[in-house]
């Protein structure tokens, strides 16, 4: 059988088994055409390929690209100098008083053009590219105006041409009350103008919102999703971080791909979200920065069979963490998931969570040929290390790239 | 006024400051001349050098090569089986009943030759020097017999031939009771035939020991000691990690370089090291790993002025940490420490507990010119963010390199 490029003498997690594990295979083989994957299996018993290029992996193991489910990667300036502060004792009140918090990073959002923007952006991505990943979610949400966020999602798609990666646009207009306005007014404005620009601009494909008791009440994230729906995109939530709101129970009932933090979700929401099918997806560098104590309900979680994604949450006031291992190792550490979950978090369940289940984050004939090839033993490596990043190479749509190092990387 | 390199257009971190703090210097530039320092200070009124090389720096930070001062990072294996296992429920208890824990390490250690050792060292010393280390203190420990403690020494030793960077190697003969033996009958190996071999072939610079419940009494530890002066070793000391024995109480008294761990530190033991400079060596990562919810007694150690240095701990059984950056992140996320302390504890601060104080850990004419130099806006952003490695070039004894990345190592 023709293909182009055949990766062999390797070991594979194809993360397709249905039992939720790894699907782990030894000794085995990933053959790919115009970008997707031909075959994923034993080398034992497989087609005899005619590839035009035979890669030799020296016996590493190969894995779904990494997909990074939630982030918040576009923004200007950052909030070391809050950390910083907060270390020294200066409360919150003050640090908001002087200007800081969330309103520093749409203030600094806002004055940056595009160029600015993409040139802040590209070094949080290409360390994220440089673990593996082939396919990272980015919401929208310091800008807080038509304009601002179009010019976030606008430089979340640009970031596409400029390295070999899918980019996920999601729209949180409703991530904060912008500094001078008033809720229920600027959501109507959220619901009433920028859904249906974005919707019909096509520059983002899911809407999400902030629910919590500093930012948007239940009723406003009802009538947020109520105008997604209208417009044809896809919803998602930040719930339950700080308090219980009902949120994911709330998003789960109005078909939500996945409600994300969920640390003080009950029972109720557990059920709402299993039965829609709803992604919990987990956000340990969030829980571990902002020295959360309260860990979200995993047990409750695994038996109803939610399903568990994991992310960075990549962003500059909660989880300035651009390592999608690490955040393997905080899941692991802190909240006590599996090896398998969180692998499986970081590949299948985030493909879910982004409404990509049937194209990445499985090896699957016919799937998008997106892999990480890696330089460890066995899966546990990925988790249990801490600050090492063992990636040997990166393929995106069938092409191999030498690790798209921050400082070696080939496509800059 | 001739010199070799002059690195100009920078800020400096010189760490060199009485009240403890960075000794920021803004618009500064650093000469070097055979390998030291021979100017660090303002631009302005800086001599006129006539020197061979002058890099710009960009506007770039310029702090001293990192220091790790706590690493256990020639073994052999690894425990991702162990730490996978005890995700999945297994207790400490199995895992140590089926060879799991150090004795698996001791094990792999014992089997390994010098070329293996090497080969499963150096990815973990290639990711300290990307973070820009320039020197690293290398334990034993997992030999546990003369030759094994020997192999494990000699190849630390050998680390520095293949890379340009700094090792100073400890015997930590004393680091677990071995398989088989009883603990004084093996301290007093230890004492009477290891740390005479290891002070005659020059193996070793200073002695530590485990001093724990579960490992070596006060008593044992005050024979080490003995021992380690007699033979003109300096001495070091893993201390109250998981109980008061008192041990680093003890270790100051005998003048002890550092104590390291300290979490169940009391105000007597406080004192003593103040009394003593014993340096405290803090180790977020164990910390993090193990999930200790005891930190050091941070307050009482900063107003009794005891010297605090960080350290990555870096080993496979409770810290299998190679980022120093990440550690500075740690100790400030969950031990509170600032800014401040977290970069000095990783220069300044970790000279000292290595016995160097005068000549590597600051920028100042007659040191070492080891640098680290850094793409980033202000200090505070080397310990704000995760997982992120803003490294642009590591300079050891006036020759700069670029990042020494695991996967672009021009050293290699
Ligand atoms: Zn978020
Ligand atoms: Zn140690």
């Amino acid at each position: 059988m023709h293909c182009d490029t055949v990766w062999h003498n390797a070991h594979l997690m194809t993360l397709d088994d249905a039992s939720g594990g790894l699907g782990i295979v030894r000794d085995g083989i990933v053959a790919a055409r115009d970008g997707r994957i031909l075959y994923a299996g034993p080398a034992a018993g497989a087609p005899a390929f005619d590839a035009a290029q035979r890669i030799d992996c020296g016996g590493r193991w190969i894995g779904p690209g990494l997909i990074d489910c939630h982030t918040h990667l576009v923004y200007a300036g950052n909030r070391a100098n809050e950390f910083e502060q907060r270390l020294q004792g200066v409360s919150y009140a003050d640090i908001a008083r002087a200007g800081g918090g969330i309103v520093s990073t749409v203030r600094a959002t806002r004055e940056a053009d595009d160029a600015a923007l993409l040139k802040a952006t590209l070094p949080r991505l290409d360390a994220m590219l440089a673990e593996g990943v082939t396919t990272i979610e980015i919401k929208s949400g310091y800008g807080l105006t038509l304009d601002d966020e179009r010019k976030q999602l606008r430089v979340a798609k640009q970031l596409a041409q400029l390295r070999k990666v899918e980019i996920v646009p999601t729209f949180l207009g409703a991530h904060a009350v912008p500094p001078g306005r008033q809720a229920q007014e600027y959501i109507d404005e959220v619901c009433g103008t920028m859904i249906p620009a974005v919707a019909t601009e096509g520059l983002a494909e899911a809407v999400d919102v902030f629910c919590e008791n500093i930012a948007f009440a239940r009723e406003q994230a009802a009538q947020v999703f109520a105008a997604a729906h209208a417009h044809g995109l896809k919803i998602k939530i930040h719930a339950e971080q700080l308090s219980n709101q009902h949120g994911a129970e709330l998003a789960a009932r109005h078909g939500a791909l996945s409600a994300d933090h969920i640390e003080h979700l009950d029972d109720a929401g557990v059920l709402a979200m299993a039965a829609a099918g709803t992604v919990a997806v987990l956000l340990p560098g969030a829980y571990y920065f902002t020295r959360d104590t309260t860990p979200p309900p995993l047990q409750k979680l695994r038996e109803a069979c939610v399903p568990l994604a994991l992310a960075t949450d990549s962003n500059p006031g909660t989880s300035p963490l651009t390592s999608p291992l690490l955040a393997m190792n905080m899941a692991a550490t802190l909240f006590r998931m599996t090896v398998d979950e969180c692998i499986a978090g970081f590949t299948r369940e985030a493909a879910r969570a982004l409404g990509r289940f049937d194209r990445i984050g499985r090896l699957v004939a016919g799937m998008d040929c997106d892999l990480a090839i890696w330089d460890i033993d066995a899966p546990a490596d990925l988790v249990y290390r801490m600050g090492f990043n063992p990636l040997h190479a990166r393929v995106f749509r069938g092409q191999q790239t030498p690790p798209a190092s921050p400082h070696c990387n080939p496509l800059e």
